[in-house]
């Protein structure tokens, strides 16, 4: 059965979604390969850092039938040698005629491959889902290279109020199992989670990613805390189900200058009112992820503390990207609005 | 062409909806006349109080057409002389073969519709579109009469981080343009908009229902203020555009009591975070319409003041009942959990 390039993109995008979290520095990408009649007869995805990238997974896969076949990839396939020989040189060799890709490498360095591909006489065609790529499996990496530094997604859960805690301080649970449960799902997916001090000493949370059932993923990102404030042994940030770095700062530019060279890509910030506010001040909060867990305080912390805004005009505006249901929980993600 | 009962139905609902805040204390009801070979002959609504009822005037408009006809009808077809003879009377005298209707009438003085029409040889059915109808334009009507007391929307626009102004007490604009587009709508549906004397010394609104080139519509809802200071003669509640009621009391039962022996049965309160937490704490609000406003602040008052909650465990907890935008708005309707 011929499958379309669209089905075969869409699969390389949740291949690629897949490799989310294990491939940084490297983009997380996915390839699917059709032969000559159009049947999908190889897959893969990145591997993490040192392994073989997408292509070159796919094409091992495929052996010899990816002969005269497209190779469809979710980033134009780069043409330069790094830890790995360039994946233009190892679609050339297994003789693929065509190469379809979503989104073009806009790194420098990595850029050339459409050219070299198709001097070897391969027909090359960019931008297949190029936004479904771009702002999905791909949107933390093209952020790092165009900006040189992490993407910061800002994830928190606040009543219809606002509030993130009662007036007592007790904040378990205000959101769903449903949405506790997503968030596990999202920490999977990333490089770094970002709390302040204030969180560690006041939850104590472990700020690993879980399965439902309790049980660690088999990788986990590293867990960052900023602050000055010595944590006691007994923080479980500090046991040894996954690295800690403890950022002794208060400046969020140069936690994300750190995260950034150690080649962390994705961050999940999942600090409290007074971590969030230092990052939206300093326009370092590239989406917003709210979890609206319907439920009424009246009192207690609000989710965002000073963030450098005093009067309307100056408010951090927002466009909402998406809207959904996480169980009970109404989950909002936005970016900002920058101008 | 023959007609569906459900399209005619929906067509009802749709009457009634164009029926609500002109009608209470009697509910808004939609009716249309369907003639013995099922092509709508008539359609009406419910008067303003003292006019006939939806049933009425559906059967002037269908005149001898409605013979051997449907008559199809929000709400049961009440069977006693109030301030209008009974529908049931009408729908008989009509020659009516039967007739469908959404929504049993909860009121003991009126019900018993259905069995006298039976009495009467006419077909009747009841339970078409129930659900859509009760959650709709009978809703405030239903309430008011199983709990004798309106029902209470709290309407509130609020950013990210559950903010209703900012540090400085500016608020102008939260919300879209097309929010606030949409809460004339919702006033134009009501009988009564409630406020705090706070919003009114804040903010100075003129609280009335406006259509959007700025002229007010033909009715407008009761203003009522609750507290006890007294108001500057250059407030706008106080002009001559609509009546407005000051409550002189703390108490939210209170007030809902005066308007009740009013007639008033639904009500948006648009007051600020004070009067909002005490009618939270009392359990006096049925219904939470939240704009979420793509916007953080990070200071600045909170949506809703002390409602009793001193702990997580003592949320006051709801159900979302529907999410849409609202321009680049997240709306969020929500119910209590009533346990
Ligand atoms: N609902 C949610 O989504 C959610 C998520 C996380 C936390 N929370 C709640 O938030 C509360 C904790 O709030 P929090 O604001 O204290 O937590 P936080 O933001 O995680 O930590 C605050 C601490 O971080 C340090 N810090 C780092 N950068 C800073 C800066 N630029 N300015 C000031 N301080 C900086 C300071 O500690 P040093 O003195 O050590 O420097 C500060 O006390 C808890 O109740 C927790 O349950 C809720
Ligand atoms: N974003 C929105 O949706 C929205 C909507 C409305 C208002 N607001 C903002 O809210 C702010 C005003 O807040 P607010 O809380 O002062 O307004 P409010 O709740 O409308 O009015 C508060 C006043 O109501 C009286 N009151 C009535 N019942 C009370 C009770 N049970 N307990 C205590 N006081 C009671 C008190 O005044 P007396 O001393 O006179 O008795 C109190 O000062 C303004 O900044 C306004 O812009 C925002």
């Amino acid at each position: 059965m011929e499958e379309s390039l669209v089905a075969a993109m869409r699969s390389a995008v949740v291949l690629a979604e897949g490799a989310r979290g294990l491939t940084s520095p490297n983009p997380p990408v996915g390839c699917v390969v059709l032969d000559a009649a159009g049947r999908r007869v190889g897959a893969g995805a990145t591997q993490p850092p040192g392994g073989p990238h997408a292509e070159v997974v796919a094409l091992a896969d495929a052996g010899e039938r990816a002969r005269g076949g497209t190779a469809v990839v979710t980033l134009e396939p780069c043409a330069h040698y790094g830890r790995t020989p360039p994946c233009t040189d190892a679609l050339i060799a297994a003789g693929v005629a065509r190469v379809v890709y979503a989104v073009s490498d806009p790194n420098p360095v990595a850029s050339g491959g459409a050219r070299t591909l198709r001097g070897a006489g391969v027909v090359v065609e960019g931008g297949l889902l190029e936004d479904e790529v771009s702002k999905g499996p791909l949107r933390a990496w093209l952020h790092a290279v165009r900006h040189g530094r992490p993407h910061v997604t800002w994830k928190y859960a606040a009543t219809f109020d606002g509030r993130v805690a009662a007036a007592d301080g007790t904040s378990r649970w205000i959101s769903s199992a449903v949405s506790r449960a997503e968030v596990h799902e999202l920490r999977r997916r990333v490089d770094a989670i970002v709390v302040g001090t204030g969180t560690v000493l006041t939850d104590n949370p472990a700020l690993t990613a879980r399965a439902n059932d309790g049980t660690p993923e088999p990788r986990q990102p590293l867990r960052v805390v900023v602050g000055h404030a010595d944590l006691p042994d007994t923080a479980k940030v500090l046991d040894d189900s996954a690295g800690t770095l403890l950022a002794r700062t208060h400046d969020p530019a140069e936690v994300l200058a750190a995260l950034h060279a150690r080649g962390i890509v994705d961050v999940l910030l999942e600090g409290g009112p007074t971590l969030a506010g230092a990052f939206t001040a300093a326009g370092l909060v590239d989406r917003v992820l709210l979890y609206l867990a319907p439920a009424l305080l009246g009192a207690g912390p609000g989710a965002l503390g000073a963030s450098g805004v005093s009067t309307i005009t100056e408010a951090h505006r927002l466009t909402v990207e998406e809207v959904t249901m996480s169980g009970p929980d109404v989950r909002v993600s936005a970016v900002p609005v920058r101008d």
